[in-house]
């Protein structure tokens, strides 16, 4: 079997329980879709037979998976943010029809077609920065046609441009107007109608819900969270992001993948945490978008060994942020993280908040060959520079999705 | 003479007291390296000799203009990022040999020819986002050699890439260990030998001094602004970055072009700022990556018509940031300014803060012909969306550096 043999790299490959699983001076073997074999490169000489890449120095990290995103949508809110500053309160927005209604309203209207063409440039620039997964969040449809229409344009993206997308249903982001007053009559909908379709149609990979004051509340969440459990679906939820009704709580009884936001989730809250598999996903974009202040608690994260991720949550409201590098330098800059931390948070532990981590997230024998060629030495370069893009060369699944340019990867 | 015709534009002039100077459905004729007419499209159908580019409803602006950066410097500060973040303190930091000094070390080992090459890919992401003017700093180099050979480096930027770069010399960055405890004798080594060495060798276009606690004080700066006035040279200033101890008032008796950072400027100092030509430059990218928390006096300069400019301020210690879309929208993130002060924060003040508003930074007759063509339809998009770079075309001096492609522009 032909196989590629990555020479003179310097390997994050993220094995181990922290850090970058670092191997300097040291090479990578991949057979048809697989890493076959990682380590020094003078080990590296017996593969005669293996078409050879030299990457001069270079850094391989596992492909980036941007674990949290909403990244097909209608429209665009820049009229609001332009009146918010200047000097708009949110409810005066909000009643020149703002908010996440406005989005609500674009995507109902907007084509499949048309949602693809929009997302197309959003999810340019996180291929562009070597993202070889992303999950895409349904949840401004709100109704079974426009739900199934969302997460049929995130299909959509993962065919034409070669990354795997996790096509996640959040029928209960945000109540429609339609059903104002009626929240749990809108839950029955999601349970009877919405959730099992779209389900059936192959569309769901997860489960997820917005709990929170403005959303939807625990004892809803608890039906939806029934719902997919009953159809076998793992479950996410967005919680403890404005406050605490007790959602990170709720996602622990149910063993969720993960539970993403937590600015508001309390210390004595954590050890219940570390207790499941839930993976804790930190979104530095929207913190830093709504001049947020209360840190998500992280010492006590680090202490009880919850698995940290980091994401995008590409959105049009609270961050409209495309760019994984920058996401990686918020986390260390706004939260504290340790660029070794927002790594992991965007590769193995990225990974784990998927129910992946078996497959994808680090470079092991194994494990689907992912990778990433930067030129940069050491992996805090990635962290460290802001608005750069070192990126050099990307695989696929053991396929080049950008080659290396020879004599300059 | 051949000229030229972009047609089915939303121009974004800049002209008038404040906002985009906006001008829907209009076009732009350019002759030679100069604009010759902006105006509507009924009207632009009589210059029937010109050669026509469909911008399809996209959005011209000027060139932008980054008026404040340390782009040239040897080696990078990954590390001591990555220190900090793993518990270090500052001072352990500076013992380990961190801060300014390991960067002041880097440049002066390095060749014209490494800082040349280590610069070029920071500014490629400047040059791909639009920027047509940029100003650079010496201060790395802190004896006479070594900050001309920093300015001849970003000379050499200008030549090879087609931008403006204005050159600035910044001798007075910080002390250089070797004149511990000697500050008074730097600053005479500065007025007596580098300054005069490094404008009569045509390298300087003004003057800059940092004025902190950390850095010099007013007295020592005054010695380097009569140096430089004696000289016939524009001033700008460090000031108000970290404490106010005066450099604002100092900075406004010399009449400087600008003063830059002044977090810790008084309302009460702003009257006297506004008697002044001095532009106010913020740097959003410094307050970012130190997690200041006190704010420039930005309602106090709104009242009293202070111009206000934004910069990357690109330095490898507290603003490692590239890119002047991503500046922009953290001066409306993180210090409220609107999107259109923040679009006249990288043209027409930024031109000003450089002292060449007559020449660029606005889209008017007998201004040099520098744009921008944006694949959006609406100024406040270059704004809002993080980490997106729609950039179409760069014309500078009327040529294009990057030309439209047909049937996309």
């Amino acid at each position: 079997m032909p196989s590629t043999l990555l020479t003179n790299a310097n390997v994050a490959t993220l094995m181990g329980e922290s850090g970058y699983g670092l191997m300097n001076e040291s090479a990578i073997l991949i057979e048809s879709d697989t890493i076959k074999w990682v380590g020094s490169m003078s080990e590296a000489r017996r593969f005669v037979d293996a078409e050879i890449i030299d990457c001069r120095g270079g850094l391989i990290t596992p492909g980036l998976i941007d674990c949290h995103t909403h990244l097909v949508y209608g429209g665009d809110r820049a009229d609001e943010f332009e009146q918010r500053l200047e000097g708009l309160s949110y409810s005066e927005i909000a009643e020149r029809g703002g908010g996440i209604r406005s989005s609500v309203a674009a995507t109902r209207q907007a084509s499949q077609a048309e949602l693809l063409q929009q997302a197309k440039p959003r999810l340019q620039q996180l291929l562009d920065e070597g993202v070889t997964t992303i999950e895409i969040k349904s949840g401004y449809g709100l109704d079974c046609e426009n739900e199934i229409k969302m997460l049929r344009v995130a299909s959509s993206l993962g065919d034409i441009h070669d990354l795997r997308v996790c096509k996640t249903f959040l029928g209960a982001h945000a109540l429609p107007l339609e059903f104002a007053n009626a929240a749990d009559e809108y839950i029955d909908l999601v349970c009877s109608t919405m959730l099992p379709q779209a389900a059936a149609e192959g569309l769901v990979d997860a489960v997820d819900v917005f709990i929170e004051t403005i959303a939807f509340d625990t004892m809803q969440a608890r039906k939806i969270f029934d719902c997919a459990s009953a159809l076998g679906l793992p479950l996410k939820a967005h919680v403890e992001q404005l406050s605490n009704i007790g959602g990170t709580q709720l996602a622990c009884e149910y063993n969720a993948l993960s539970v993403d936001h937590i600015e508001y989730l309390r210390d004595d809250e954590v050890p219940e945490l570390a207790e499941t598999d839930t993976v804790a996903v930190l979104l530095p974009g929207a913190y830093y978008v709504l001049r947020e202040t209360q840190l998500p608690p992280l010492e006590s994260l680090r202490k009880h060994r919850v698995p940290i991720a980091i994401a995008s949550d590409a959105n049009p409201g609270s961050s409209p942020l495309h760019s994984i590098l920058l996401t990686m330098n918020m986390a260390c800059t706004l939260f504290g993280l340790t660029p070794a931390e927002a790594l992991r948070g965007t590769t193995l532990n990225a990974a784990k908040a998927l129910g992946l981590d078996d497959q994808i997230g680090s470079l092991e024998p194994g494990k689907q060959a992912d990778l990433v060629i930067w030129d940069v030495h050491k992996p805090s370069m990635l962290v460290y520079q802001i608005g750069l893009n070192p990126c050099v060369a990307v695989m696929r699944a053991g396929r080049w999705r950008k080659p290396p340019v020879v004599g300059e990867a």
